[in-house]
């Protein structure tokens, strides 16, 4: 029986295989004629693919209903459902988004760095297309048109892998996508879509010489498990355990808001915070205008001792915190509270407990802040600002195709430039060594 | 027998991961120390290890008899032993390289960009070192050096695993480095080198949460088992099957010179040419003056159909190319030769079997160095130049790690600038979203 299993799941697996790495080679393909496009053939692209999404509403609509159908026939929650939901404005939105991909500069062909050598050679860094990136993502099928969009104007093919949940969706809009590419006089081989099981990930994950770059955006498992299983260079997005550290030297009406607003804001995302960290001098004082403020706002306190402490005193709701809920990441209205004898005890637990996603200090304190960002080891670290400026958007990148939290290549939001390699070009006249 | 023998082998494993894992724990604390040095103290510390390297000379090289005496003893090639091989003469240079990173520029605290955004948060990103580096390599004893000295001076801890044929001698000069490092009130624990067998290798290439980045370095079959086995963040360094592809405009003196100083300078690196195409239009008057510089230099021929008809005329010795030898990086004085029918042609056979190093056209044609420089998709495009040159101390870095064949992160030679990460620094007065 095993070894029938085994040759079942082999067959699977090597059918798999064969139908990404033919996806591959096509990219590839694409990938060279996309790498010589100007600037000018990629935005007008770009405008026609916005045009024709909107052309193609009703049939996006109609094909995500059914997806939303089976997501409640299989009781998918409320929240997800509104994930994968479009409607026709969300259609448009998205489209709008393509339109201001336009907008933005063309990452290709900047002049990174450049010199003369003493020999008379001339040496420069330009900014190449990665050339075929692989991604792989859950739910929203917005992030399907958006992977397309950047991927177009950074000049790489994208081989795309989304969630099942949302199969008939995307394959329609990926459907719409090449189509219109076609009438651009682009290989619609610049955007595709697998849709095969897990076998598809594993082939795209291990498609060493085909694939240049896979990003992984969705739960931490998924993250994880790409992670685990790539032979091709990965770049691990966001899983974001994040901090506000409110110093004793802190405006307290800035730290309420920032520690409000880095909470509340929108919990469901990873630029959220999910742990409040406060100076022992400073929290006698303020942590109950922060309790009220986030009791309010309807958020669950996990309160370690001294945290609790002072809840009890004023009479504000909390559970005691664990160990656990300070490694907790709970995109969710609750945020862990612990009291801290210093920022050097700050510094440790976000060493600890952090994810290197983004840190925040609230301090009118110079010298505390200087250390706090010298220390920290993040992607982003803030002083005086909320976590959820941490974004492509926020940031000016125009858009973003997610959030790095390795130190690899990118580190933070990434944008167009994020998903460009370099190139050396040195010109000569007969120069030998 | 078997469950005996799997037995052993976990035991051996995870003693080795324990081992592994407490090297990578003491190289984070040291790399947290490292990361706030200012760039007085990094250079210092260079300056007294180079001292420390000459002052130990004498010990350096009797560890490495000792090295010698056993590879002599299993057989070890006399050009190998000469990598290997450390004379009072080879330590002063290497040491010198130390001295020569101090006065380079410190990586650490480079603004990249910055703005201001429209609600007056000030966003700067800033490179900081990588963390922790393990690196992974052959043979020759002055990479240990080059490595730990371009980590202290771009902030990072590094772990090194080198060749067991130069065990001893790393053994000893890890130890003077480590000491010495002690003496400047740096932690030791910022050079660390794994001796024990392929365990180590495994444990360090997973180790992640410990370990930033892995650098392989030497042999293909080296690099393609950590780039397989890894978990951590890999760079990959290179194999070079480097083509000069002399096109129909070239100038012919400039063509000869640059074909044979990149075949025959060092055949030895992965800059070195493995390949010379010819435009058919100049094959009948250049490949004859060629064949003769190439056969004085003792450069061995595997010429194609045409290439071998223009030898058959001319007397010159060849053996027919088989397409294996278009893929081989020979290392040696051998040489691929082939005529091809046009510039597309050269691109097309340069897809194919290159491997993303430096590819060279000849050419006075200003639109084929253009279109050559736009479509060969390597690490460096070099025209009317020597391969040669892609070396990181030619670039002007002052020091190389290795030479990237990916595109993420580093591509091309990396130098101390390709050893760091980047941090966003988000200043604020109290901004929310």
């Amino acid at each position: 029986m095993t070894s029938t299993i085994d040759h079942l799941q082999s067959g699977a697996a090597s059918d798999s295989a064969e139908r990404v790495h033919h996806a591959g080679r096509a990219a590839r393909v694409a990938a060279k004629q996309l790498a010589v496009l100007t600037r000018a053939d990629k935005d007008a692209a770009l405008a026609a693919l916005a045009d024709a999404l909107v052309a193609a509403t009703a049939s996006i609509v109609a094909a995500n209903e059914s997806d939303l159908a089976r997501g409640r026939g299989s009781g998918m929650p409320e929240g997800l459902q509104d994930r994968l939901r479009l409607t026709p404005e969300r259609v448009a939105s998205i489209a709008d988004a393509l339109r201001q991909l336009a907008a933005l500069p063309d990452p290709v062909g900047d002049v990174v760095r450049g010199s003369t050598l003493a020999n008379g050679l001339q040496l420069r860094q330009v900014r190449v297309p990665m050339g075929v990136v692989g991604m792989v993502y859950e739910s929203r099928p917005n992030v399907t048109v958006d992977a397309a969009g950047l991927g177009l104007k950074s000049g790489n093919a994208m081989i795309l892998r989304g969630g099942s949940a949302a199969a008939e969706t995307n394959r329609v809009i990926v459907e719409v996508l090449r189509d219109a590419l076609s009438h651009q006089g682009i290989s619609p081989d610049a955007v595709q879509l697998l849709d095969g099981g897990h076998e598809d990930v594993d082939a795209l994950i291990t498609a060493r010489g085909l694939v240049d770059l896979v990003i992984p955006r969705g739960s931490d498992r998924l993250i994880q498990a790409v992670v685990q299983g790539a032979t091709v260079p990965v770049i691990e997005t966001g899983v974001g355990n994040c901090h506000v550290y409110i110093d004793a030297a802190a405006d307290p009406q800035q730290a309420v808001a920032i520690a409000l607003n880095s909470k509340t804001d929108r919990p469901s995302v990873c630029n959220a915070a999910e742990s409040l960290l406060v100076h022992r001098d400073i929290a006698d004082s303020i942590l109950p205008v922060l309790y009220d403020a986030l009791t309010a706002a309807q958020v669950t306190l996990h309160a370690d001792d001294r945290a609790s402490q002072v809840a009890e005193r004023v009479g504000a709701p909390y559970v005691p915190a664990t160990e656990e809920d300070f490694a907790t990441e709970y995109l969710d209205l609750q945020l862990s509270v612990a009291v801290v004898d210093d920022l050097a005890a700050a510094i440790a637990h976000i060493d600890r407990f952090g994810s290197g996603h983004t840190e925040v200090i609230v301090t009118q304190d110079r010298s505390a802040a200087r250390k706090f960002v010298a220390e920290v080891d993040a992607a982003v670290v803030a002083v005086n600002a909320s976590s959820r400026f941490t974004d492509g958007g926020e940031f000016g990148f125009g858009a973003e195709i997610g959030i790095s939290t390795q130190k690899l290549h990118a580190r933070g939001p990434m944008g167009l430039q994020e998903l460009t390699s370099t190139k050396w070009v040195v010109e000569g006249d007969g120069q030998i060594r």
